[in-house]
């Protein structure tokens, strides 16, 4: 089974060429204007081109290209149906796409599901019945498997948008328009505010603010800066409560913590696993809290058993076609 | 089919016995001591011996008994894992005391998990593929049924806990030991406090505070009276970012509201409704928002379907037991 993941990132493109679920080759492009998706797509076309041609392999042999999105998306229809990137890319046809240009078939779903099924198959939540997992990024995306099956929900919404419950029902409206969002308290994009707002951090971005990011900020806090110590703090206490109710909510084995600013994982992972066994209803051997197994791999790893479910469900193994 | 449904409540056990899912005789035994289950246990045997008489059948006849458990429940040993009411529960063999006692079955399961069961299978989310229930009482509980089914989770939690999501990461400890639970801000336990804090409802408290209770505030709210508004509507923003959390997270297409404060559903759900549609990324058309349809009887209804369920699984019906 020869098959491309494609990870539509908001800054990057992260994609990858697969043999029975194995990466044979990865790759990432740059993305100019994330406004633009109709601009963005001949990029990914060249690319999905140089993956086949990288891995050696016949174009007639690709089985299908599972696509992670930044957004709501219908998986049966594979369509996408609300996202505040690629606003264009709403509606529009993948399935023509994949058929015209490669005759294969394709699978569309939201990026924090897509790295959450690659955890659940052959990562940290490998083999568990019951997972939860939260991405923490530019935004915070989220994904549940509850007794052995990735919830759904009437909008393809289920256990999507963690990153959207109110940890603040006084907080002020986010982004989306909802009161104190986990990702308006704590997010990549929330970031810069709460920096500036912080006397000991502020002096440090009032020429460049463009060098705060978490990876900057954790940097500071080993060094033992006070205002990092505090605004880092701040941000670990938010996630940890918001994985206190992602335990509660959907009663994992396993809960995942993914996504660009888990590479401060040594970190965040510890000071959250305190505030669970502070807080929850949970004993620490009741809950496996881990940082996720396949890093940035896990929605290319995703993508490959994405697309297994979906060929598996056209009965296309049985007509023969898959390799 | 011949069944007993029994809701422990913390104030009233609610008693109901049913042939083939119709009620034919109902009873309510006054719990004197709710730390006190082995005290409580001889009424509750004589209750269900009362409830097989008035119903003109004879007790051999006795399927099965469903009881409704204020706590988390083990429902496959049908034992009590973890309650604040009736602490001596824990590991009562409630299997045992149904065998000895009427050669019956015994389904056990926490209480807004019995309502919740009777309005999917018979009220509000009859048909519905999706629907998640919250129940405003004493505590507050909750229930979620995804993609057909329900949610049970690794210990029973799944759905279950929505009354100590945290809504307050700021907050103040609740009794469970979580920081700014839902029904630490606003539940029947946690109402006093609001009202002894408010200057407008303080005196008329302060020779006798056993007055107060939800019906009693939502009564000067129709009133208008300053205090009560201020309150009510703090409570019914609670309960409101509590149910647009719920819809983010379970994607249902019915969120029921139950529980005795709903006696004031007039004022309650169309409070609820504007929150959501202000706050929630769903539009009004995409979530229906009801009163739980089958009021105080929903947990009994409930019974009824959960022994139907449990008894099929035990091939019971296969066998010819059931009548």
């Amino acid at each position: 089974m020869l098959t491309i993941s494609i990870d539509l990132g908001g800054t990057y493109v992260k994609t990858g060429i697969l043999h029975h679920g194995s990466i044979l080759e990865h790759g990432r492009i740059k993305v100019k204007n994330n406004l633009d998706f109709d601009g963005l797509l001949p990029d990914i076309t060249k690319e999905v081109n140089r993956l086949i041609e990288a891995s050696g392999k016949s174009s007639t042999l690709l089985d299908g290209i599972a696509i992670a999105f930044p957004g709501l998306v219908d998986s049966d229809k594979m369509k996408v149906t609300m996202t505040h990137k690629y606003p264009t890319a709403v509606d529009f046809d993948f399935i023509a796409w994949a058929q015209d240009n490669w005759n294969a078939n394709v699978a569309l779903i939201n990026d924090a599901r897509m790295a959450g099924i690659g955890e659940w198959q052959a990562g940290a939540g490998e083999g568990a019945r019951h997972m939860a997992m939260i991405t923490l990024g530019t935004g915070i995306g989220s994904f549940a498997v509850v007794d052995g099956r990735r919830l759904r929900g009437n909008g393809y919404r289920a256990g999507n948008l963690f990153g959207h419950i109110s940890l603040d029902i006084n907080g002020e409206v986010c982004q989306c328009g909802n009161l104190g969002c986990a990702e308006s308290l704590a997010s990549s994009w929330s970031l810069p505010e709460l920096v500036k707002k912080d006397d000991d951090l502020k002096p440090l971005v009032a020429e460049d603010d463009s060098i705060i990011n978490f990876k900057w900020l954790f940097d500071l806090y080993r060094q033992k800066q006070p205002g990092a110590i505090r605004v880092a703090e701040y941000c670990m206490k938010v996630w940890g409560m918001l994985s206190i109710n992602m335990i509660h909510t959907f009663d994992p084995q396993v809960l995942v913590l993914g996504g660009g600013i888990l590479n401060s994982a040594d970190v965040i992972v510890p000071f959250i696993k305190k505030l669970v066994v502070q807080y929850s209803w949970l004993n620490a051997d009741e809950i496996e809290i881990e940082h996720a197994f396949l890093g940035e791999d896990a929605s290319i790893v995703g993508g490959y058993y994405l697309l297994k479910e979906v060929l598996t469900n056209k009965k296309c193994l049985a007509s023969g076609k898959l390799r």
